[in-house]
């Protein structure tokens, strides 16, 4: 049994009602985001070792362990949310694929090392701006979404420190950052190779990327088909559906 | 009467058949991209100045003549693709609207100074690397294509010399250098804020990129929906159909 704390909840964590993951209103609950990178990102499959930075309530490695028997190790900065990863990776018999660190990402270095992943993921704060309101409302959400811990150089900056060469580093953002993104993968020699663009529907602004870049990569970036979550009637398209439901 | 030389022939620009164009196929052919372009760029309609940069015959300027009131210089470094352009404007009744300058992009400060244009395009070459059997086969077509008289650097410097702060720079390209274009145009103060991928149908990569920034603009880029060229059996979607045929 796993216990649950304050306004906790368990939910399925996909439709097929294996997985199961704690979740928190005010304090972490997964997106579409999360579920859409952990279905973007190249990853090895037999072996390996896998990286998820920003790592929440665990859910990207939680998905990725449906995908890979590699091991995967989680870093998250909040005390009280990387306890709820901690009892996931119970919750699902986890524990010898997944690993949790509670720290922060900028400080990995003599806990991890360096160059050593073949695959990084991350599902980073999105908001540059300093939070206002919601930053007095809530600090959990505040720290996931602002980027009061760690900027979006942070980010790249650690990726690039522990992935090895010829590794992978996935994220998933929002449009109005690419520029930032591109300019950064770039400058730290994370060369961008693949990019989708999500779109709610047909007609519709982008309003989520998902980008990979490969470390010491030659530059050719392929932009792959876009994918629409919803079809004009409001229900997932087939392709949409198939991602999140498997 | 306008005359013809070598194997060139007059096409009409557009379905409407009110426009007419000298291509060659063996110095210089219009394509879809040019069309795209003129389509996507945002120009000041009643009065101002716009530049097109390698305009080869004249295409953009002729489709944006169909938009604006403003005035249009193209400018083209080949002299006899620089001639057509110019039989172009004459066979098309616009030499008040539109001018050409047959010369280099990168020595124009004092042909038309600098930071007078409220809105520039180019569809420049696209490959960076030297050209090699297509090169030694055809020299007009070789000069169109590969970067041998600019880089992509240098077409986003002038851009940036010859716009006016809070002006507007358009470009079509390929997608692999989308990279190369953002990280330019941020170095060059020109803010990317609009892009459009352009996907030859559902289910394929991108192989077609619209990007528009602002001098001195505030970073936010909107990615626009996707436009797809063909629908499944071949014929232009509705989208594409009114795009090329208006």
């Amino acid at each position: 049994m796993v216990d649950l704390f304050d306004d906790e909840r368990m939910d399925y964590l996909l439709a097929d009602e294996k997985m199961k993951i704690i979740q928190s209103p005010t304090a972490f609950s997964f997106s579409l985001d999360a579920v859409l990178l952990a279905n973007f990102a190249s990853i090895p499959i037999k072996k390996g070792k896998i990286l998820d930075l920003c790592t929440g309530n665990g859910v990207i490695p939680l998905l990725l362990s449906k995908r890979t028997h590699a091991h995967i190790t989680g870093v998250e900065i909040q005390e009280r949310i990387y306890h709820m990863a901690e009892r996931n990776i119970a919750l699902n018999h986890l524990t010898e694929q997944i690993n949790f660190i509670h720290g922060d990402l900028k400080e990995m270095l003599p806990v991890i090392g360096h160059s050593t992943f073949d695959a990084i993921t991350c599902n980073p704060p999105y908001f540059a701006t300093p939070a206002t309101t919601e930053h007095n409302q809530n600090e959990f959400l505040t720290i996931a979404r602002h980027e009061l811990y760690c900027t979006l150089e942070d980010v790249v900056k650690a990726c690039k420190l522990h992935v090895r060469p010829g590794g992978k580093v996935a994220m998933v953002h929002r449009p109005g950052r690419l520029v930032d993104i591109l300019t950064l993968f770039r400058a730290y020699n994370i060369e961008p190779k693949r990019m989708r663009l999500v779109y709610p529907k047909q007609g519709k602004e982008a309003n989520m990327l998902l980008i990979e870049g490969i470390r010491d990569g030659k530059a050719d970036l392929k932009i792959l088909p876009p994918l629409f979550i919803y079809q004009k009637d409001g229900t997932y398209t087939d392709e949409a559906e198939e991602i999140i439901y498997g």
